[in-house]
């Protein structure tokens, strides 16, 4: 269900370039060394680690992994594809009855459909299918959501702690004010750390957990219309009708790719014309 | 329904403007060209788009283009010419039956309006109505907030990237004492990008965003006011008693052009009077 | 139902009298002239003009006039003279009949409770009554939050504008280091637009804001009253038993006159001993 | 109700004790009068004023020697008083009827219990009591709110006002750099208002309207048990069960003295435990 | 119930180290002497303590110490432990009654089980043992916030007495500015308090107040779970049932141990899988 997101990587790569162009520009290619300075890392990226060590438990820490590599993924379900899987499941349900529907099931990989076709399958009452598959989409979201403010942290601590960086070198040159000549290059280094603080946060922590957030709220909202299409189509609801409704969703859709991929112009026109 | 807002481009000259002149008061003309700096103008813009490539979906980027567009236009719905129509559309429906309304539909444009009429001539009941064109209605502000989303991360990005670009040159700048010189340029073009990143957010991101959030409300509202309208029609209600009740969200109505152009002073003492 | 409120007069006053000691105190009255820059106040006021225009309709930038002038008023309608008022209409709907009324609207000045007084006149339910003037109380919210959102926005953008003259003027003076003379004075000029965008912020758009949403709120708390009043003139309560449940709102209400003039101490104790 | 609270005079005391010796050690006792500069409390002091001036109405800044001294005093109510006299009450209603009630307010101090007590002895139905207790808190909270607002405000003045009379005195010196030798000492005192703003906001204001909020909880608090108390006795409730039921709040009740006075240990453990 | 967290001392033990590697990577050891200063620990431990005896009560203040210990510690309770408690009382109840649970209770050390098996027992109805138990949770959720609450007020505090002590140092150093020998190192000092402050607020106070809020919240995720097996258990559910409910939680479950040590993989891979 997932696919590589290439934005992100290029996302990344762009903004280092940016930096180094701007280094680049003003001082030559000798310039960028200029702005390594591996206890700088170690000090806002120890630092954070730190801070997060005492923020979570160790089982939730060890989520951070995943969440940061699943800012590199993007959502691969098509609103369109849903629909028309759940037309096919209804038309399937009227002619043949729908236990038909549990030999359907060997097609289907999202697990969320196949749990509610088994449901639906099993007779359970709409409302309690309603209820189970919601209180799964809540779990989801709760799930997510502690992976999600790991992320929300480091945007939080990583400023913080390019900032106590600074501080330290401040001092550090404050104090040592006997060789004016190693002034500059002492304060430069200094400030070094909070740069890092700062990109850090706004490259990746700060875009990686809101590109998270939209990513749950795009799934919380293919979930409800898989929601009510198995309940359509449990309730032998017409696959015309079916279609219809579950349309309705497609304006207020999370921007699924096919809608503007089929007719570009139109779609993006429709966004504040309708 | 849109018509081009020339407040916009007006806004965005005058702050150019209050730039200059500030400027060309101190310096002379010779001094904008100082404030001309393209490596920072890269930095600044390209860290912003880094910054949104890894925060939003491919699709949702692609926005980016119409709802920037769509800040230098205006709704030119007025609600009285609103309360007109659906007085008239009452009228007829008492006078020739609901579903004379059918052939008075070629004179609307508003899509909303069709749509409602439409259910109503079918026979649909009032709340389901209702609930359709409410339904409509969340759609279109979610749509209109993952447009605007993007205007306000880019105005949170905006500062962030400036800071960024001052720190590199700061960074750049201390290393190289040596020439005491080119102290003072160094440091003025390391200010640059704070100053474009401060820009950008006051005098584009962040009022525009604003300015989209209002206009949503306002088509909210507009679109609310249709709803009680095709309601009342469809119940045959009196076509006096419908305009009075229409013509009670003229109060609370967000600002609409016809109010203060019929009667500007009392419109305005009304605001804290009433 | 207004009357001029002589304590923002005063306190803009006051405002600048501290500045100027602050000024006289430290450098003598010549100091004062340093202070005054027309191209820094010009920056600062056009910057935050261009921002509005950008951020709000013409329609809402209008207002905006009036909305300044409004935080030099204040409201003048007691509870104590409104809880006499519906204490007398009680008396006489009891005694002549609820359409006995009609010829005491002439002495009424206020439009909200001449509305409500000729529905119960009207003969219409009580709960109609009561949601028509919650929707009226609604509406009149929602007008004055579109006025006085914009002195928010102004204390927003005047710190943001007075932060970019500093930085032109910043990047100005380092880029003509050549006459280490204007060194002081240039930076001095540069720093004047952050001084202003404080000033403004803190001493003129945040608080007249923030008096404006005191103002709303204690006339929505008295319209509230009114209502009650209304419907219970109507349900022909006793006037003593309507007294006694409208002045229950006595101890809490919105700071009125009366109750601290008639006896402040007693009132001041009250306000923790209760 | 309310008693000296030690803590408020005692944290100020430490407060100002701790800056001292931060400048005792560093320079000696001489170095306390550089911190004294009467324009400088001056133009933080009323400037705030000023700002409060324009944001309140003038009953409502009446109010601020009340709060600020409210600041000094503690509710001295303890919950395990309450449950006893609720206890006794309980009992003496079942043994001679509620009507007996009324001999027993002259030992109750508590205006609200009182008014509670008279309720129920008038037959008062309980949702009435309910209702009508309920009013009188919601009338507390927002009359505490009334009075909190003006520290909170001043929290945020303060701070302002602070940089507002550091911008003017860098603007006074960087005009006048002719004197090398007064330099350091004039942005010294140019520091001082930030100082001061600094001091009064984290040191006054902030921790003060805290310390009100929290007060007015446990009042809030208290009240509602009151309030379950009054309705208990007079639905002539069992007095054990009654106990056992007010109970119940000791383990969320606001920190009360009692428990931890009686038993600390014990009542310390079980805050995580239970 | 509680087990020592070694993820805390581990974090600020390595906090410390990245300072100090960061010190001594630039200036040796004896660097690290340097960033000693007692009377500089002392204005900002003494300011935030100064800070707290203003805003808390006595009672809540001596909540401080056990609050900080509290972050030393994790929870211990397992959800597959409580799903199999539950199943094993469940099948006990069904096979010799409920009452039989009374003996069960000795090997159960949860209060919290205790008390709803003991409300079960005693044949309390199911919604009331849910009012009872859930008014327990409010309760505990509002004692946890009482302390933890203390902490997020450092957060806050820690980092303005950080400045007030730096801005003491910089007033001290600029009003003696004939030594220019010594303007460094004064300058470094008054520093120290900044750099305290802010690792003060953020490698303790914000981190352990975020850490006790996400326990608080697991223990309610855990209490609530309880509620539902007592439920069962007392309802005489189907134990396979009563399993199968509980484990629908699993997957929302705030990252209990059990779950990925049983196997991880799996575990981590269906966070975002399902």
């Amino acid at each position: 269900m997932q696919k590589r997101d290439i934005l992100t990587p290029i996302g990344i790569t762009l903004g280092f370039i940016m930096i180094m162009l701007a280094i680049v520009e003003k001082d030559g290619r000798s310039g960028i060394s200029l702005f390594f300075d591996v206890s700088s890392v170690f000090i806002v990226l120890g630092g954070i680690v730190a801070s997060l060590l005492i923020n979570f438990k160790n089982e939730q820490i060890k989520l951070a992994r995943i969440v940061f590599k699943e800012a590199f993924y993007k959502n691969d379900q098509r609103l369109s594809d849903l629909i028309r899987l759940f037309v096919t499941l209804s038309e399937r349900a009227r002619r043949e009855g729908i236990l038909a529907l549990e030999n359907e099931l060997e097609d289907v990989d999202d697990e969320f459909i196949r749990k509610g076709i088994l449901l639906a399958v099993d007779g359970i009452e709409p409302e309690v299918i309603n209820d189970i598959m919601n209180a799964e989409i809540t779990a989801m979201e709760e799930r997510h959501y502690k992976g999600r403010v790991i992320l929300e942290k480091c945007g939080e601590y990583a400023p913080a702690w390019g900032m106590i960086g600074t501080l330290v070198g401040l001092v550090l040159m404050l104090s040592n004010l006997d060789d004016p000549a190693s002034l500059g290059p002492n304060m430069a280094v200094a400030l070094l750390t909070t740069l890092y603080g700062t990109v850090f946060a706004n490259l990746f922590f700060v875009p990686m957990a809101s590109k998270l957030e939209n990513k749950t709220e795009e799934e919380v909202f293919l979930k409800q219309i898989i929601i009510e299409g198995v309940i359509g189509v449990q309730s032998g609801q017409n696959p015309r009708i079916l279609e219809e409704k579950l349309s309705a969703f497609l304006s207020g859709e999370p921007l699924d790719d096919s809608a503007d991929e089929d007719d570009p112009t139109v779609a993006e026109e429709n966004i504040y014309e309708t």
